[in-house]
């Protein structure tokens, strides 16, 4: 924010190699936003600029830089530098820079670290990916049950400088398993003579190192939390997840879902950071999936190629009467995947949904289907567009959008629940992918409706 | 979680009207697992339940409840109950229940408030809907620059009981404003007697009490923080914002942004809580406002109508003309509008992505306007279904087709701007509503280039 005002200023003090006025500017900034400065000068500025920060500033600037400027930046700076930032970041901020660069980069960096360190990264790294322990941080304070709250309080003096987080403090017992938190403030607000076990409640929530990271946003979302402990799965205190570390996974996990809703892959970085070719690869292939998806409208109407000569006037509502079911489909989905994202229905909820969309697709499909038929009446009582048979032709526009509507809401909320139930991601059941299919079958059902109302008259 | 597995054995519990065993089984769960369990039975039995907690626990567990749970509820309870829990409530939980209510039961239930929490009710309720006034509480620790971390320590020990988070103290003048923060934990790690003065940085970040909530949301992502203090346009602290209140902020601005996107109103409560009825409603004003939008497509088809009935094959690519502009059209509104809402982008760059996408578009029309061509051509080689003109049919498909995926990319991504300069929500170029407007111009540019190159031919 102050960055931006500033920008103008520090642009012209960068041109200028004016480095000494530059860093007391700086020096006076939040982190974030030299990185934010950082990350908008030109590429080779950068390690200048980076260079001019007092040390425990430019650790803590590197922890906010982009991805691709962090791995930038790496390159530029000597092998001690990034030595010294690799070893003083914090463990989950680090695997995550660590979990993006390719394998022979990351074994040539995690050499570079101690040799504690190393042992720390090693683990987080040997998590899977998108699992709790990527993003977790082994650094918390634990306690033990029979300490008293000033023993407490002296230990968290004693260890709390190397600790980012000691807000919640974790009672473990004699092997290391977790038994109960307590906050930094009941210790405080309690005698200092109060044991710890008389301030333990037991109704604390964990999380398991292997659980997707997806569990750790619904349980934050639930349970209105700060912090949680992570677990292995003999119940071993292994790290904590921090609320802003959540903040950061919820971003990325719904900008991933609403691309692949919008039909394309997930681009994973920022729209300003992806090249316009790598732009068009990922959009490219879903492009030409749903084209192939498509091309079987034309076989479908090249099957009623014989109808659509008798009577033109029928392909005139083409683009009308699939549109629709694919916008009530595209309705459906995204309600059924956003509902799926929140926790708030999950499979067994299905035949319910299916209810609901059944009567809900029936009325928007005969309140469309009303228009569309009066449409035809209107036109009819000032020109003789539609001919004799209007009528004719208002009714069968009218019940192939029940149909296609109908589909559409069905097609749309179903698919969601399909992919879930075969492992796929439901938000892959995108706008463009549930069009596409109801394209096809709209085609289908419109020229069957018409054959079947119009043989004989029309056709 | 722990909640859902009970759930059976609770439910017997609850027909055998077992209360007293119940009631032992719910006092062990955490509040947000016995607000599961009451928002799941029968409206009727809820009071009683509810009635069986120990106050402390049935504050804290109301606070869980959703919205319509806790009206049923306070509907059912006496009115001396309710005024208890209306004035435990944390301010910020009790803002979002009481702006959720018809006007005279707000005013009925601030009547039941103590002089105190009125005035604080009253005060939140008057900052704008979605300002961050709204979601902030006024529980903080205030300290003065002048006093030793010793002191600060008996401070926040003498009234830290009665305020939620205390993990972060604000330094403020004689007057109220806000001079800076600092940590419990860097007071705790201090030297007893070191004066306040000496821990302060001023590198605070603080929100304004008018801001957009969605300015909490950026600031958090951001700086990565758990609070952040709000200010009064004279940078008096007037509240602050957590990390927890921020993460359901998010959830419910990006499923607003989602719902919007997939072509409807926002629901603004949970799927199952909407009834068909108002899931109709919210549903059918966009489809039927895209339905006549699309019905341009009817008229403008019926101006080529001669072209169709002398070239019918020109009929059969229709939908896979127009549904190509509309996927890339939706590809392109998803990276913008989410870009946009992650602040990756502003107004300002939109001519940086509008020469980005038209390159994008240019390339994706290449390409699968080269598919379809090839289909075409293909087909030829072995059936005469394109007849004599094929090649001619081809070059129009492939040329259509970049003229309709570019016309896409652009609308799909200026759309956004455009609303937004206007001050709309940008989420509103939905899927659905660019897939309409792409059809409408899509249909134009394919006659418009068929005339051109088939005139005298197949024309």
């Amino acid at each position: 924010m102050l960055g931006q005002l500033l920008q103008p200023e520090i642009k012209e003090l960068i041109n200028a190699r004016n480095w000494s006025v530059l860093k007391k500017i700086l020096i006076d900034l939040h982190p974030s936003e030299i990185a934010d400065i950082i990350g908008d000068i030109a590429e080779n500025d950068r390690a200048i600029v980076f260079r001019l920060l007092p040390k425990e500033l430019s650790f803590s600037t590197f922890e906010y830089l982009d991805f691709n400027v962090q791995e930038q930046l790496m390159k530029s700076l000597g092998q001690e530098e990034v030595a010294a930032i690799l070893n003083e970041m914090s463990p989950d901020d680090r695997t995550e820079l660590l979990e993006d660069l390719p394998g022979p980069v990351v074994k040539k960096l995690i050499r570079l670290l101690s040799p504690e360190e190393r042992k720390i990264a090693d683990t987080l790294l040997g998590y899977p990916e998108d699992s709790i322990g990527r993003i977790m941080t082994p650094d918390f304070i634990t306690i033990k049950s029979n300490m008293t709250a000033s023993g407490v309080l002296n230990k968290v003096r004693e260890v709390g400088k190397k600790v980012e987080y000691i807000d919640t403090l974790f009672i473990t017992d004699d092997s290391g398993k977790l038994m109960d938190e307590i906050t930094l403030k009941d210790v405080l607000l309690a005698e200092s003579d109060t044991q710890v076990n008389l301030l333990m409640n037991k109704s604390y929530v964990s999380l398991l190192v292997t659980d997707n990271q997806e569990k750790a946003v619904t349980t934050f979302r639930e349970y209105d939390l700060y912090v949680i402990p992570v677990v292995n799965n003999e119940n071993y205190l292994v790290g904590i997840v921090t609320a802003d570390d959540v903040i950061d996974v919820i971003e990325e996990e719904t900008t991933e879902d609403i691309q692949k809703f919008g039909g394309m892959e997930a681009l994973e970085m920022p729209y300003k950071s992806v090249s316009v070719f790598e732009m068009v690869r990922k959009r490219a292939g879903w492009l030409i999936l749903l084209f192939l998806g498509e091309m079987i409208t034309t076989y479908a109407m090249g099957v009623f190629e014989n109808e659509i000569a008798k009577a033109v006037v029928l392909a005139l509502f083409i683009p009308l009467i699939i549109s629709s079911g694919g916008n009530t489909g595209s309705q459906a989905a995204t309600l059924t995947i956003r509902s799926m994202a929140l926790g708030e229905i999950t499979l067994r909820d299905w035949w319910l949904i299916m209810r609901r969309e059944i009567i809900t697709g029936i009325m928007l499909g005969i309140t469309l289907g009303a228009i569309g038929f009066f449409r035809v009446a209107i036109t009819t009582t000032y020109s003789n567009f539609f001919g004799e048979y209007w009528f004719l032709i208002g009714i069968t526009v009218w019940v192939t959008l029940i149909g296609v509507v109908l589909y559409g809401t069905i097609a749309g909320s179903m698919l969601p629940f399909i992919l879930s139930k075969l492992k796929f991601d439901p938000a892959t059941s995108s706008a463009p992918f549930i069009a596409t299919l109801v394209d096809v079958t709209g085609v289908v059902i419109y020229f069957s409706v018409a054959k079947f109302l119009l043989t004989g008259t029309l056709l």
